[in-house]
């Protein structure tokens, strides 16, 4: 709806243990509020299997969609861990020792520890750029408008810090939240006319019901502080108009 | 890689407030473990936001891709709720009031409270089947292999127990974890053997760091519960040959 150009990314998150239930995916949420901060919007998720096919597909339709793609998973020592040699084909790029990765491990681990297992994760798409590893050495990397990071929670957000200068964000998006002692249905129709009212903004009503506490949450987002203001009043009138009480969430 | 027929699923979670990062979705991994149980597996994850456009084709494209597709989010009653009539258009069926769930929500509801805002909630496509609510009363739809649940995690989880019958599922997947007090690097040789030698079973790697403990989890997927004790006797010799030592998790 907003008219100002809009930086976009997508996330593709790889992992036969986040469809099978094993795994609670939290690198979905790390990234799309990192991304957010950044002024990049995310658009679209998605989450595939550990299948060679399915990555160079889906990450070629992503990459050509979305201004960045971030993905997540896949880029350890084992087996099922196929997304560098997968990412390498959808580029079209040899899959090879980098030689600035190998570097870093052999001076990460001990003299003799830096093993045949090790050695596969310096194994990436030709002239990739590396993305650093503070937490447990081995190096993501970045191909053109694609980010490779890995899949365990608290390595990823480590590595975010060493990204940021490679993204150039739009204006961050801005938002503002009202919780209110209410139920959706009550504000459907006033919520709805503020909505026509101000197309530049996204109003979103979340229900929550926590903590013995029954209410909505009403997020205004947009680019724009102003709009964002315009629409609070308008949404605070019809509230007060219809005596509903404000809380804290 | 396995030849018996699978019976497969993706699930589409609808909703700005997760690829903002607002919310944490946890509808994935609700819907993907109780799936599995029920012998379906899941393929494809999706997140797109609340944009009629995009569900439809979203929808249209899973929908014959897969045999069930699950959605989560947009059947509220406010104004971004637009999931009812947004798969309405990708199945061109007409968006109307559905009888029953009128019923069930005019009971449901004391005098004088089934207004305009929760009267939307009844908007159905044309003959859908409900998916009753325990929790708030007003239900989800079916319609072919399309099943459309709340984003509310505690309500779409209610909700479950009444579409089990309208689910057939094949074998379920039956899964095995060995964990180990090991890195993935130690293992990652002998562990791509086993998978070589297994190519009917999937075989998933796992680092865990928590509690003071590093590890690594091998996960063993298979419908056949004689091919997991084959593949796990395989793993527990080079565990026992490397003398890695195997702990709870």
């Amino acid at each position: 709806m907003n008219k100002i150009k809009k930086v976009n990314a997508s996330i593709l998150i790889i992992g036969n243990e986040i469809l099978s239930g094993r795994t609670q995916d939290t690198n979905t949420n790390t990234l799309a509020k990192w991304l957010n901060l950044n002024g990049v919007k995310v658009e679209e998720v998605r989450v595939i299997p550990d299948s060679e096919k399915l990555i160079i597909e889906t990450l070629n339709f992503l990459r050509k969609q979305y201004d960045y793609v971030f993905t997540t998973g896949g880029i350890g020592p084992t087996h099922d861990d196929i997304t560098a040699e997968s990412v390498s084909k959808a580029f079209k790029l040899k899959y090879k020792i980098h030689k600035e990765a190998f570097k870093i491990l052999e001076n990460y681990y001990k003299p003799g520890e830096f093993n045949e297992g090790r050695q596969k994760m310096v194994w990436m798409p030709e002239n990739a750029n590396l993305i650093l590893n503070p937490t447990s050495g081995a190096p993501g990397f970045n191909v053109e408008n694609v980010f490779c990071l890995p899949g365990v929670p608290s390595i990823l957000k480590s590595m975010l810090g060493g990204i940021k200068n490679s993204i150039v964000g739009g204006k961050p998006i801005l938002s503002h939240t009202i919780n209110l002692k209410t139920v959706e249905s009550e504000i459907a129709k006033s919520l709805s006319e503020v909505q026509e009212n101000n197309q530049e903004v996204e109003i979103g009503s979340y229900p929550f019901f926590r903590a013995g506490k029954l209410g909505v949450s009403i997020v205004i987002r947009s680019e724009s502080q102003s709009q964002i203001d315009t629409c609070n009043t308008q949404i605070l009138q019809f509230v007060n108009e219809k005596k509903i009480v404000i809380v804290e969430h």
